[in-house]
C-alpha cells in the first residue's frame, strides 16, 4: 500500500478537514469568523502536541540514569526545536487578533462554558516543564473545570517528575565540582565576594540617586548577599527553598553556576546550551502568556471570559506567577566576569576535554 | 448541550490529535522527526482551509454585479488576515528545517509517492486566486498526480472565474475615468510622456555606464515605451495581452492606475487597500514558494523529490512563474509624481467624496 | 551634486558607522559583545527616530481643528507602518538575547550609570502617545536621571497635546450621534441592558463554579455594570475619570462605540481602522516592555541596572501600568453583537456614504 | 568620566539621530517617505557591521593553523547570531514596503545614481562569505560603479581567503576519515550504491509518470550517479569543480560528509553545527535577495533602478546565482539513513569521546 500512498490519506486530512465544526453554523446563523476562531485553537493544538512529542523524548532521555553524552546534542536540538514552535505560537495571536471584538461577539456565547482554559494539552505541557499545581493562581482548585478523565490526568502527572526534577537531578550529579585538588565552591566564593563589595561602592557613590532610593536599594543588594550567602549554608538554603524564594537544589544550583562560568570547555558546551534553552523556553510562554493576557483584554474588554474566568487580569497575573525555570534566569546575578574567573587546574581541564585532543596537545 | 459545551468537543480534539500516524510506526521502527513531518503539513491544511475559507467569502462578495462599498472594508479586512496567515506559513518552513535531511532520511522512502505538490488544497487556492493550469510549469499535465476526484476538481475550478476575473470585471466596470468634462487618459498620457524622456536623459547622461551597458538598458526602456504606447492603442495592447505580457483587461489596467494615482479621494482608499493586499499576498505565496524550493534543495539535495518530481530546481522555476498579479506589479512603472500629476475636476472630486463632508463642505 | 550622488554619502555612513565606540575597547580591553549592545541599542533609537516621524505627522494632521476625511487613509498608513516597526523592535530583543549573561559582565560596569532608562527618545514617544508623567511609575522623579535639557524638553512635552488628547478631542467633535430623529445613547442603553442580563444569567446557571467563585464573579459583573451606568451619568462619569477608572472623555467614549457598532458605513470605515491601529500600537509597546523586562531578568538576575533602577521587577511593574488606550480596549465590553443591533436610519447612513454612491442608489 | 557615561554619549546618538538628510528636504520640498527610506537603509547597514564585526572574529579564530575545539561553541555562536540578524533584515523589507510606489516616486529621481548596489558592507559580506568576483552576475565589471577607494577594498578583499576557503581548509585538515584499522570512504561507498540503485527502481516503477518523464528523470538520476562517482575519483573530481558543479576541495567534501553521518560522536557536534549555520546564513542571503528583487519590482515595476540597473530582474537571477555554500546544501543527496550506516570502530570513536567518558565508560 505505501507504494500508492497519497498525500491526503498520509495527512489523514479527511479527519483534519473535517473537524471545524462553528457552533454558529450548527444553530443555523454561521458567524464568518468563528471558522477563524477554531482553526487559530486547533493549530495551536497540533503545535502542542509537537511540543509533548519533543517533550516526551527529552524526558525519556534525562529519565535514564546516567545520560550520555553523545545525545545531548539531540536533546538541544529538541528543545530548540520547541522554541522555534513558541515563536510561532506568538505570531498566531496576532492572526488571532484580526477578528474585531465585535465579530467574536457574533458567537462568543454560544461556546460558554467551553475555554483555552481547558486546553489539557496546554496543561500537560506547562506539568511536564515543571508547573506545578501549588504554584498556579487558584491552587489545586484550578482542575474543578476539567472533564473527570482530563483532571485524573492531569493531577496524576503533578506526581511524575517533570523536566525540572530531571534537569535538577542531572546538575545534582555533574562531578567535577569537588576533588583532592581542587573546591570550585571555595574558590567561587572568594570572587564573588569582591563582586558585590563593588556594587555597593557604586551604589554609595552614586550622585544622581535621591537618599530614598539608595537606601531602598542598599536594602535591596543587602537582601541579594543575603541570598547569596544561602549558597554556601546548606541549612539558609534549604530555608529559602521552602520559602520559595529559590527552587533548584544547591548542588544542582552549583553545577548551573560551574557550567555557566566554565561554558568553553569542550564537556560544558552542550550542557550550557541546554541551560540556555531551557530559560528560552521559559522565557517565550511567559511571553505568550502576557501577549494572550492583551489580547483577551482587546476581545473582550473586562468581561467574564467564556469559561467564567474573570479574563485578562486574571491572565497577567497568571503570567508573572508560572516561571519554571526562574532560577536560572536569576543565575545572572551570581556570574563573575571571566577575567576575573580563576582557572580550571589543568588535570580538570583535561577531563572537560576530548580525548582525541588530550592526546594531541599531551 | 451548548450550556456544558467541553473545549475539547468543541475543537474536535480527538479527531484533530488522533490524525498523526507516522508510517514509520506503522511498519515498526518509529522515525522521530516523521511527527514533525506530519504536523508541519497538517497545520499548512489547517491554515489552506482558514485562507479558503476567507477567499471564498471574498469571492462570494464579488460575484455580484454591484459590489457595495459598504463591504470593502470587510473584504480588505478578510484579504489583510489572508496574508498575516501568509507570514505564519514562510515562518513554519524554518520549523521544518530543524529537522536534518539524515533525519528525513529515516522515512523519506516510505512516502513515496505522496508529495506535498498533491497538496489540493494549495492547488485550489492558487486557482481561485488566478492561476491557470495553462501557466503552471508542467500546464495540464499537473494534474496527473493527483486522484480522479482531485483532478475532477482542480479541472473544474481552473474553468470557474477566479478572484483575478473578478477584480479584473470590477476594476473595468469602475465609472469616473471619462465623463463630458473629464477624460482621465487624455490627462495622463501627457504627463507620463514627459517622464519616460526623463528617464531616457538620465541614462544617456550616466557616466558610469559603459556603452554596452547603455546601449542595452536604452533597447529596455525603448521596450517600456512600447508595452507603455500599448495602453493607448487597444490593438497592440490586446497583442500584448494575447501574447501573455500583459494579463488584465485594459479597461481594468487604466483603473488600477486611477486609482494608485488618485488613491487620497475617500471613495478610492479601500480600492486602493485592496490593489496593495493583492500585490502583497501575490508577494507573500512567491517568496514562499521560493523559500520553500531552498528548503528542499536543503533537505533532499539534488535527488529527486518523494513525488517523482526533479526537486528544488523544478520548485525554483515554478515560484518565478506564477506570479498571478504581476500587472499590478508592474503598475509601478506606469506612475507619476503627485506635483506632476493633474488634480481632479471639482465636480468628480465631489462624486468621490461623503455624501456628508460635500454638504458640509458646500 | 546630486548627479553623482554616492550611496555612502546619502546615508552618512561615515558618520554612521564611526559611531560605535565600545567603552571596553577605549579602557584597552575589548569585550567582543559591546559591539552588539552599542549596535542593538542604536538600532533602537533610528527606528525610534522613524516613529517619530510618523507620530509627529500624525500629529499634525490632528492639530489642524477639522481633520479632512481624505487624509485618514494616510493617517492610518503612517501609524500600521508604526506598527510593523514595532513587531521588528521586539525581534530585536532576541538578537540581544544572543548576548551571555556572562559576556555582558565583561563591559556592564563601565556603562554605569548610563542605561537604557534615558532614551529620550523613547520617552518622547511615550510622553506624544499620551503616557503622562503623574502615570509613570515613580512620577515626577523619573526625569530626574536625564540631562538638564533633555529633562526641560520632557517636562515641556508634558504640556503638550498628545496623540491621546488630539484623538479625544476628534472622536468628541463627531457628529451624526444624535439629531432630531435619532439618538444613539438611547437606542443603544436599551440592547446594552439586555446583555449585561445575559451574562449574569449565565454566571448564575455556571454548574462548574463553587459558590465562591460565583460570588467573586457576580461581584465582579455588578461591578461592570456600575462603570457601564457611568456612561449614562454624566456626573458619575466625571468622577470614574477622576479616579483614573477610564480617561477618554464621555463623548469621545460613546463616538468610539459608535464607530466600533457601525464600523461597515463607509465614511466609520477609517475611523475604525484608526481605532484599531491605536490599540496595535499599544498593545505592541506592552509587550515590548515585557519582554525587555523578561530580557533584563535574564541578563543581570535580580541584580540593580547600570543606571541603579532595580531591573526586571520594577520594568514588568512598570509594563503593567502603561497603557494609554486602555479605554480602547476595555471598549470590547460594551459592544453588542450586530444582530442585536438597531440599524441606523436612513437619513443617517446616507450621510455615512459617498455622495456617488448616494445618488446611485437615490 | 566613565563614573557620569550618559546614555546619549554613549551611543553617539549626536552623530546618529543627526545623519538623516533627505535629498527632498535639502531641494525645499521635502517628501515624507524619504525618511524611511533612509532610515531603512541605515538600518541595514548597521546590521551589516554588526555582520562583520561577528565575520572578523570568525575569520580570526579560523586563520589560526590548529583550529582548538574549545572555540568552536564560540564560533557557532556567533555565526548563529548571523542567522538571527538576517531574520531582521527580512523582516525589514516588509517595513519599506508600506511605502507606496508613488510615494517613492516623489524623491527617486533625486537619488541617480546612487543605488542599494553601492552598499560596500553588503559587497564585503558576501566576499567575506565566499562570493569571488567571478561568481557575480557582470563579473568583474560589477565593481565599476563604486567609488576608487571602494574599489580599491573589494578587489582586495577578493584576493583574501574567505569563510568558504577557511572552512574548506579546517575540513580537509580533518583526521579520522582513515587510520591503519579503518576507510570512511571505502565503507561509506558501498552503503552508498545501495541507495541508488533503490532510487531507480522507484522510477522505474512509479506508476504515474509518462514515458517521457521517467525518461527525463532517470537522466537526471544518472547525472547524479556520475557526480557521485566523482567523489571517489580524484581526477573526474578536479575536472567537475573546474567546471563549477562543485566548489569545495575533495576532502574537505568527504569530511563534511563523515561529519552529517556521524553527528553524535562528541567531537562532531559542535563541527555539524557549524555546517547547518553555514547553510542557515546562505539560505537567508539568498531568500533576502529573492523578497529584495519582489520588493524593487512593486516599487518601480520593470523600470530602471536608480542606479541604472535593470532592476528585479537583475535581482532575482543574481539571488539565483550566489549560493556560496551550495555544495553543503547538495550534501543530503549523499546522506545515507543510519539503519544502514556502518558503525565507528571502538577505538575511533573512543578518540571522539570526552577524555572524562572514555574513563567513566572504559
Amino acid at each position: 500500500m505505501s507504494s500508492e500512498l497519497y498525500y491526503a490519506d498520509y495527512l489523514q486530512l479527511g479527519r483534519l478537514l473535517g473537524a471545524q465544526r462553528p457552533e454558529s453554523r450548527r444553530l443555523g446563523h454561521e458567524a464568518h469568523d468563528e471558522m477563524l476562531f477554531i482553526v487559530v485553537h486547533q493549530a495551536y493544538e497540533l503545535w502542542f502536541r509537537q511540543i509533548l512529542h519533543e517533550l516526551d523524548a527529552v524526558l525519556a532521555d534525562f529519565a535514564s540514569e546516567r545520560l550520555d553524552e553523545r545525545s545531548l546534542a539531540a536533546i538541544c536540538a529538541k528543545l530548540e526545536r520547541i522554541t522555534r514552535i513558541q515563536h510561532l505560537l506568538v505570531e498566531q495571536i496576532g492572526v488571532l487578533e484580526t477578528m474585531a471584538p465585535q465579530d467574536f461577539l457574533e458567537f462568543r456565547d454560544l461556546l460558554v462554558p467551553a475555554s483555552g482554559f481547558q486546553s489539557v494539552q496546554f496543561r500537560v505541557i506547562e506539568t511536564k516543564l515543571g508547573l506545578r499545581v501549588r504554584d498556579r493562581p487558584g491552587g489545586g482548585t484550578y482542575v474543578r473545570r476539567f472533564s473527570p478523565g482530563d483532571r485524573r490526568l492531569l493531577e496524576q502527572l503533578d506526581h511524575e517528575p517533570s523536566l525540572f526534577d530531571r534537569v535538577d537531578a542531572w546538575l545534582a550529579r555533574m562531578p567535577f565540582l569537588q576533588d583532592d585538588h581542587y573546591d570550585f565552591w571555595s574558590s567561587y566564593r572568594d570572587t564573588l565576594v569582591q563582586m558585590f563589595e563593588a556594587d555597593r561602592a557604586v551604589l554609595e557613590q552614586h550622585s544622581q540617586l535621591s537618599d530614598e532610593e539608595r537606601a531602598q536599594q542598599l536594602e535591596q543588594l543587602q537582601q541579594s548577599q543575603q541570598q547569596f550567602d544561602c549558597l554556601f549554608d546548606a541549612t539558609a538554603y534549604e530555608k529559602a527553598r521552602t520559602a520559595g524564594h529559590v527552587r533548584l537544589s544547591r548542588q544542582a544550583f552549583q553545577a548551573a553556576l560551574f557550567i555557566h562560568l566554565y561554558r568553553d570547555e569542550p564537556l560544558l558546551q552542550q550542557p550550557f546550551r541546554l541551560l540556555e534553552l531551557l530559560v528560552e523556553i521559559d522565557e517565550q510562554l511567559t511571553a505568550w502568556r502576557y501577549r494572550h493576557a492583551l489580547m483577551v483584554q482587546r476581545m473582550i474588554g473586562s468581561r467574564i471570559g467564556t469559561g467564567g474566568s474573570s479574563g485578562h487580569q486574571y491572565l497577567r497575573q497568571s503570567a508573572a506567577r508560572t516561571q519554571i525555570f526562574g532560577d536560572l534566569f536569576n543565575l545572572a546575578s551570581y556570574l563573575v566576569p571571566r577575567s576575573r574567573l580563576a582557572p580550571l587546574p589543568v588535570g580538570l581541564s583535561r577531563k572537560l576535554d576530548f580525548h582525541f585532543s588530550t592526546l594531541g596537545n599531551g
